[in-house]
């Protein structure tokens, strides 16, 4: 059921970025082709999943969740494209296929970045459910902006640059990780639930699940750095050690970080509490994502 | 009259820059001083001030405008950082000032283009006029994303990229200039209406307005670029001839450029005929603009 149900919003949601960024149909749109080419190297769509399930759990209608969820992918991939440029971490790879400034040069990916990153804003403004609830629409955007910005991803992104090459607090981590992958994912989780009318203590236990499993997230992909499948995750691993990066397991070794992401993991189940079987479906992806191995 | 108006809506756009972009409070907000920074070495404030101008013309409030404005020039500023960049157009200098990525670093520069773009959508959607009229906030949020986007300022950042190092013809030339200047001069004057309730026939004479006014701008900065005063331009005079670059002058002549630009202004004043004697200080603007040194 959950494989069924997983793969229907897969499609759905590809579907909906194959329409919503349309490919170049002359030379002068090369940009255009940038956007296409890092959204479909996409990565597992757990944002715009997030968004749809959550507005369906709300009682809401996932289509009408659809562009925003598509909006929320392209600012996730608007950010590994920048951060990918050689002033950034400087990554040739991104899940084993070239990053979007080896591909296309660096000012067509700096390009790609600033136009999917606007291109979400669009989205959202002209999305059908911004016709029948504009409150509702104006609400996405500002969850969109506040999590991807200052205050949110960038923030985020921010403290990692500061951070290089040092040994930094478990506690400035946890800040760090919570602004950096945490902000969207929370987000997805918040947007869903307001475009189908959710009432504050829904958005409350979403939000509290969204943080569990934005930190439970970031430990394993710390753990699958270390004792991960290359193969499987498009790229080698033992990068963070290389770069002398802080990382859970860094700083509490192997074997409680990976308790840690399953203690994680099981209060995020637990958030769903008040939701009832309904959230049958949150609470397994929150119990896959743990047992990931890419 | 003129200058007292242009003052005063300046003080007002300044102000509210200034409490919409707070100062940094510790190390980790470096990415919000660096926003400052860039937003403060400011040009003339041409968008924002279209943006209250003509919501006024319209019959709106210009207080209840200013916020908009203020997101336009965020997205402006943005444009600015990004496009000085290394991999774009690899200038120092921006204004007289060094260019933000010189003062703060490429990653820090890249972040604040980044941090401003996002900033704006988020002010637009939590300003005072959108709680009000969310569907005229929708639709501001829309002809930004419109105008900033690949099919407006992008897409002619790519065209430019595309034409370095080669003569291009005048048709060309402009449509390039329609997008990289013209999209968000037109988004001003058209936003300023929504946001006052304009009829269409309103929205079309402001668009019109600003489409002559956008390429006359921009002819105007051609010429200077052969006759004007470095001083006063805070930037060496003759880059473009270095460069390669086409311009208006070097497709047209610098007589013909110059009586294109006065054509086009007198085109632009004729625009705002619909509007009678209220329209006085945008038909003085646009006189200004071509008659500036600077």
């Amino acid at each position: 059921m959950f494989d069924v149900t997983f793969q229907t919003d897969l499609a759905r949601v590809n579907a909906a970025l194959d329409r919503l960024l349309p490919a170049a149909h002359d030379a002068d749109g090369v940009v255009r082709d940038a956007m296409r080419y890092s959204v479909a190297n996409g990565g597992k769509r757990i944002r715009p999943v997030l968004v749809l399930e959550c507005c369906r759990l709300c009682g809401g209608d996932a289509d009408s969740a659809v562009d925003a969820a598509c909006a929320l992918e392209m600012i996730h991939t608007y950010s590994l494209i920048h951060d990918d440029l050689p002033c950034m971490d400087d990554d040739d790879l991104r899940r084993g296929k070239p990053a979007c400034h080896k591909q296309f040069g660096e000012a067509i990916a700096l390009l790609a970045g600033d136009a999917l990153l606007t291109e979400a804003f669009r989205v959202v403004s002209t999305a059908p459910f911004a016709k029948k609830s504009p409150d509702a629409a104006l609400r996405v955007i500002a969850l969109l902006s506040e999590n991807a910005g200052v205050g949110g991803m960038i923030g985020g992104q921010v403290i990692d640059l500061r951070s290089e090459g040092q040994r930094i607090t478990l506690d400035r981590l946890q800040t760090m990780d919570a602004k950096k992958t945490g902000a969207l994912i929370r987000a997805a989780c918040e947007i869903g639930g307001v475009i189908a009318g959710a009432s504050e203590a829904q958005l409350s236990a979403l939000r509290g699940y969204a943080d569990d499993l934005g930190q439970a997230f970031q430990i394993v992909d710390d753990v699958l750095d270390v004792v991960g499948d290359e193969a499987a995750l498009g790229k080698p691993i033992g990068s963070d050690k290389e770069s002398e990066k802080s990382t859970y397991v860094s700083l509490l070794g192997l074997d409680a970080a990976k308790r840690e992401a399953e203690a994680l993991t099981a209060r995020a189940v637990d958030r769903l509490a008040p939701f009832g079987k309904q959230a049958a479906f949150l609470r397994e992806l929150a119990l896959r994502l743990c047992e990931r191995n890419a």
